[in-house]
Parts: C-alpha cells; sequence; structure tokens
C-alpha cells in the first residue's frame, strides 16, 4: 500500500507572476501574513516589496515602486496584507492606481471587490489590467450532510489567529510527501490559495454553507491518502469561532495539530481575552471534532517560536513535549521535534 | 426602575398583505415553520394556504388557489416551507408564476433569489408584480468587538433545527412585555423577521461577519431592557453548528433556554446523528457562552409537547423539570409551567 512520492497538488491558476507583494502603511505583524506566506512558500513568484510610508512590516525582499518592479518582470501586485474586516482603506487605493498606471496587474485576497473601488476600476479599465479575487467562494457550494468519507484527514487548529496554522499544514504536507505518502494541502484561506493555487476562503462563504465547504474541498479519497487541511480563527476567538466550528464539523478531521505561539497571552486585535491554554484548545478541539469524527485524536502541537534563539526555542520544544506528552515542535525549524511530529501525526 | 409596558418591535417593513402561504409538496412538518410561524403569530396578515399535489402538510387555513386568495383580498403569496439549502425547485416555479399571473406578489425566505429564477423574473416584469426576498442581510456587517454591551440578552438555544427556538423567543418576549418589562424580539431567521418586520438572517450571513451580525442585532441597551434572540440550528448539528456558535459568541446572553421536542433522537434530516441531551445541550451552550459573557445561565428548558395530549404533556414538563431542576415548560401551552420559566429568565 505504497502511495506516490510526491505531494499532490490542485493546478495553479493563471494568476499573473511573478509579484509585487504590496505592504500598505501596516504596523502589526500578524497582519501581514499573506506577504511573509508568499516570501516563503512561494518565492520563486515573489520579486519584491512595497510599502507606504508608515509601515513597520519587512518581508525582506527588495523594496521596488510598482515601476521599478515592472521593470524587473513583476506582473502583478499583490495585496499582501489584511486588516480586521478585510476592508482596502482609501489611502491604499490611491497607491494601487499608481500600480495599475504602472502596468501591473492586481490580485487581492480581501473581502471587498477590487471590482468596487470606483477609481481603481477605472484605472484597470484604462490601462487594460486585471482585478483579480481570489477570495472568492464557489457560487454552488453544498449544506453539509455530515457523511464519513474515505481517506484520512488532518486539520492545523489553533490558540488564536495568525500564529502558524497555514505554515504547519503546508509543512506536515511537505513532509508526508517526503515520506512517500500522498497527501494533498488544502487551503482554506486567501494565502494559503494563493500558494496552492486552489481551495475555498472559508472566512468568505456563507454561514449556512461554512461546513458544506469544509466537506467539498476534503472529498473522499483513497483510504491512505491524507488531506493536510490549513485551520481558520480558533473555537476561542470572539469573532471567528463559528468558522472554527464549521471547518472542524466539516473536515472531519482523524487528526489536529494545534498551533500557538508561546508568550502570546491575549487575542490578537482582542487584548481584553485570553489566549486558552494549548490543553484547553486541545481539549475544545477534540470535544467538538467527535460530533462529525468520533476517532479524532490529536497529533500533535506546533509552537511557533520565530522570536526565541536556537537554543532557547529546542529548550523549549522539549519541555513542552514533556509537560504535554505529545510531540511538540516549531515546522519553520525543522529537526528531530518536527520528524517526531509528523509520525505521531500518522499514527 | 419599573420599564415600560410594552414591547417594542422593530418598524414592520412595507410588505405587501394578506399573504397567501405557499406550502410546496412539502411532506415534513419541520420544514414547514414559515407557515406555521405566520399562522401562529401574525394570523391578521394570512388569508388561506396553497399546497401543490403532493403536499402533506397543512396549516389549517383555508385551502385557496393564487386566484381565489387575490380574489378574496391577498397581495402576496409567501414562501412557507424551506428545503434544506433553501433551494425553490423547478416544479415549484411554475405555481409561482401562476401565482404571479393571478395578481400576487412573491415573498421569499429562501437562499436562493427570486430574481434568479428567469421564468419567474419574466412573469414578475411582465404582470408588475414584485419578488421579495427577505432573506438578505445588511450589505456592511462588522467584524465581532467581543466587546461586553450593556443591557440585558436571552438566546434560545437547542438540540436541534426546527423544534421551537423561534416561538419560545417569541412568547417568552411577549411574557417579559406583559410583566411590564422592556422587551425586544430579536429575529435571526426569515419566518421571524416576516413576523417581526426586521432583524439579519443569520445564515445567510458571510462567515467571517456572523458574530458581528449577532452583535449588531443587539446593541447596547438601558440596563432593564431584554433583547430575546431567537436561536439558530444547533451546536450539535453537522452542517450549522458554526452559525450557532457564532449566534451564541454575538449574542453574549447572561440567559439562554434551552429547546427540545421529546421524542426526536435523531437530528433532522441526517438521521445518522443522535441527538444530544437536553443536560449536554445546556452544559456545552453555557461552556461555550462562557468564553463572551462569564455570568450566562441557564434560564430553564422549553419543550415542544405538539404531539402530546394535555394531561401527558403536564406530567412530561412536571417530571423533566424535577429531573433537571429548572424551569421547564411548553411556552405554546402556557400556564403555570410557563410563568415559571418566565420567573426564572427573569433571575
Amino acid at each position: 500500500m505504497q502511495a506516490a512520492s510526491v505531494v499532490h497538488q490542485p493546478e495553479t491558476p493563471a494568476l499573473p507572476a511573478p509579484y509585487l507583494l504590496f505592504l500598505g502603511d501596516t504596523v502589526e505583524p500578524g497582519y501581514a501574513k499573506t506577504a511573509f506566506g508568499l516570501r516563503d512558500w512561494a518565492p520563486e513568484r515573489c520579486i519584491g516589496e512595497y510599502a507606504m510610508p508608515g509601515a513597520r512590516v519587512s518581508t525582506g525582499l527588495p523594496a521596488m515602486s510598482p515601476s521599478q518592479a515592472h521593470a524587473a518582470g513583476a506582473r502583478a501586485l499583490v495585496i499582501g496584507v489584511a486588516n480586521a474586516g478585510g476592508v482596502i482603506p482609501d489611502h491604499w487605493v490611491t497607491a494601487l492606481v499608481g500600480a495599475v498606471e504602472a502596468g501591473l496587474d492586481i490580485v487581492s485576497g480581501m473581502h471587498v471587490r477590487l471590482a468596487e473601488l470606483p477609481a481603481l476600476q477605472r484605472a484597470a479599465t484604462l490601462h487594460g489590467r486585471r482585478l483579480i479575487d481570489v477570495r472568492r467562494p464557489p457560487d454552488r457550494l453544498p449544506i453539509a450532510s455530515g457523511r464519513k468519507r474515505s481517506g484520512q484527514r488532518l486539520l492545523t487548529v489553533g490558540t488564536d489567529c495568525a500564529l502558524g496554522k497555514k505554515y504547519t499544514a503546508l509543512a506536515l504536507a511537505r513532509a508526508f510527501g517526503a515520506r512517500g505518502i500522498d497527501a494533498d494541502f488544502r487551503a482554506t484561506g486567501q494565502t494559503g490559495i494563493l500558494i496552492a493555487g486552489g481551495g475555498i476562503p472559508m472566512d468568505a462563504v456563507i454561514a449556512d454553507f461554512a461546513a458544506g465547504a469544509a466537506e467539498l474541498l476534503t472529498p473522499d479519497a483513497a483510504a491512505s491518502h491524507w488531506d493536510v487541511i490549513e485551520g481558520q480563527g480558533s473555537l476561542f476567538h470572539p469573532a471567528y469561532a463559528g468558522v472554527s466550528m464549521a471547518l472542524l464539523h466539516g473536515s472531519q478531521p482523524d487528526v489536529v495539530v494545534v498551533c500557538h505561539q508561546p508568550g502570546r497571552d491575549r487575542v490578537l486585535g482582542h487584548p481584553h481575552y485570553a489566549l486558552p491554554s494549548i490543553e484547553e484548545a486541545i481539549a475544545l478541539n477534540l470535544q467538538l471534532g467527535r460530533r462529525t469524527n468520533p476517532l479524532i485524536r490529536c497529533g500533535g502541537v506546533s509552537l511557533n517560536t520565530a522570536h526565541l534563539d536556537e537554543a532557547a526555542a529546542r529548550r523549549l520544544l522539549a519541555s513542552e513535549s514533556d509537560r504535554l506528552g505529545c510531540a511538540v515542535a516549531d515546522p519553520i525549524r525543522g529537526g528531530d521535534e518536527f520528524e517526531a511530529l509528523v509520525t505521531q501525526c500518522l499514527g
């Protein structure tokens, strides 16, 4: 029953590339995860970054104006940042219009449709450029049936938003492939879709169909096949727990991996809400996930240790693994801890 | 601190009335809750019912063809049934076209837009009739903030869909008013909106904004004011738990009332899913609701005893109240049990 030896990815759509990553005037790194994700997982498509005055985040890619980027070969500006609500502020529109005038298409994963920005629509029409929204779910989604599907599924879940659920899923899908296991990374957010070239933006789906969308995204498969599904939000998040619940029920995971950022103790953007402990997050995901998959289990914990040095990170992974009694790894650091996490996930 | 003595309802929109209630060819009474709700809570606007061959549900109102209803004064046909997915099947369209030709406007709470049915759109244009979709959420919804709001809130929750959450909320809002308490019924579904004349169709909201919609629906209010909020779905439902979660978090209820239909032991339309016990439903709603309102408590249980005779119903209410240690009532039957439920809700 040995499976194919590559990670099977959906087809990449015909998005214009390479990209110039737009950072707006963002000051909060947590909101720039689209830019960071593209830099890390699709570097061959990223040529530089473009930040407005006041920005305090950077991908480390060369800073370029839209004109410089176009001269260097860029074909699209990708909005690499999100803010609460997915709105494009007025002062960004001027910058986007400039990019269109410089010859770039615009690619967005925000809630608001690019074509709904009149100045941008006019500029795109005038200059013959495309406005591409990747955060558009399929037109006809099913109501979830709850029927158990064949194949294996892993869902990354978290104590909060923006702390590593997508990275963890990407790294696990890649590692499964490296072990000769047939696996698909299943994207549920705009950045994942830009990286994978397919998926369903769960947070843009009408609420009644959210679990059905998760079912559609992770269809029946061979018994040995794994879907590795990008989680969204958190069951403890005051705004997004419904999305997380629908994704948990609809994706019917056999395995959840709980993602956390050590040291973060308040919900991002909601400082009056304490983060749950890792143990609470494991327990609640298993408790609620059992409803559609009674065999759900925790495959381990993924810690985002970007703020620690190597030695401190390795010490923390070891001590947390001892404390929690499961595999604990930082997929970005890899190493023995990550191989142990992969092994525990595969069961 | 005595409050006003009337139930304050939002304005009724200019929906054409009276109504002819359309039942399609529905065989499952659980799917006809819009028709039953209008009959029971807005009888002055309901003139008759119109069923297609094969239907096995009835509101008890006079059966009329669209032409007969129009002659009797009806001004709109209201689609009084829903099915899984909110789709209007092709063989209903013919009947709806006939109603338009008979001079009636069409009012729908289904997901699909009436104007997206080409034959119906053509007929409406030809005959100068209106196609009105009430399941359309506000255009600009906020992301939930999680901020605690002033005033008191009660949310009806359930072990399943279609077992009395809307009726219970309507009856409690009316009873609060009868006790001189300022209270608003807050509608979250198409029938409730038709009855109340306002509200937000929670299941038609984009998932990211669902908790925010619940916050918008139940704004800051005077300390003694009660919002009595119509619940949706169930935290245990394989398709709709995400909607229930978002509504629970966003509405921040001080009190939940758990609704159940004795004897129903499988999820409606999902017979491979067992219903939770009442105790499980109480426990999970309190557990998850504490996230946005740590003071949440259970105000009691509402049982839908329509299938029992009076004596059996009263015995069941008493024995369940003893067993669960809280007020247990059937709001439709009223009586001492219901007064006890109202008292326990008000705390």
